[in-house]
């Protein structure tokens, strides 16, 4: 049972209107009008600008306490209500590759708190998480993030509490798309 | 910087000579010959027969402490006395992969000792261990295994203390290959 691979390609046109794409750390993205998400590359895109790639597969960190308290409060994608998206493209540096387990997972959780910060902000702010850095991809980690408009300023601050931990000193490539999604994606 | 792919392709010649090719449990593979190792697709092999692929990726179980013990005794790949080689490709079940992190974990190396248990051959029996699972592979994990001759026994002697572990009730897929290996592969 493969992992099923997910693709977000940047055009011309798309299932979504891009409103912003803003470079946080690293190379940016070239400028799109709308982003198309793929399940396993259907339906096809004619001529992207980028195509960023992913895969779902297992839990890194999570830990099965963690786990119970995501899925108690955790909201599926594709709610009507939730027309905004945002899709967060990172790398993380060869120092963080080149730690054991143990150390990742302090620096994530215990130190980091991001599952806890994240669990905040649940149910408004729904996510989904892709691998990257096994498929030859150019960032490693797509998060995609689904709101409704009202809930904007607190995904804002969903960003902001990440972005000041001890886990995003490791960051070394970020950009954030930021989208309205008419149709949105399927869970 | 992405993950260099090694690819081992099974045909009527290649890089070893396969002598044994053993199904441990599900489907096996193909009789073949001789196994091509290749890093990112080079050197190319003309009508493989088969061809398995896998990523060198982060560690997602090994503590610091772990890397210590590892680093301090084991050896290199391409010794020039480690002729012979075995590749063990092996899948896990949906159960192994729906469960967090900390169990696995602690079935991994708190209950089954797999790192403890490969200490204890190095450095005679030195391996690499492939990716597969994210990048639309039949297998999960492939790992490559290379010694001298007169430690084949000791080769087998791990193979059964792996198997004999809790952590292989959740392999529902796995092929033992044999090979001798006259120009070992490039480390």
């Amino acid at each position: 049972m493969s992992s099923p691979r997910i693709s977000f390609s940047g055009g011309r046109i798309g299932g979504s209107c891009v409103s912003s794409i803003t470079t946080l750390c690293g190379e940016g993205l070239l400028p799109v009008d709308g982003v198309t998400v793929q399940v396993n590359g259907v339906p096809s895109v004619p001529d992207p600008i980028w195509t960023l790639a992913g895969v779902i597969s297992n839990l890194r960190y999570t830990t099965g306490r963690e786990v119970a308290d995501l899925q108690r409060t955790q909201s599926s994608l594709a709610r009507p209500e939730a027309t905004c998206a945002s899709l967060i493209p990172i790398r993380k540096s060869p120092i963080w590759w080149g730690s054991p387990q143990d150390e990742r997972r302090a620096i994530y959780e215990e130190r980091s708190r991001h599952t806890t910060i994240g669990i905040k902000y649940l149910p408004h702010i729904a996510r989904r998480l892709h691998h990257s850095r096994d498929i030859g991809q150019p960032f490693e980690f797509l998060t995609w993030f689904e709101f409704a408009p009202e809930h904007e300023s607190m995904y804002v601050n969903l960003l902001e509490e990440l972005r000041s931990t001890e886990e995003w000193c490791y960051v070394d490539r970020e950009v954030d798309i930021r989208m309205v999604w008419e149709a949105s994606v399927a869970a």
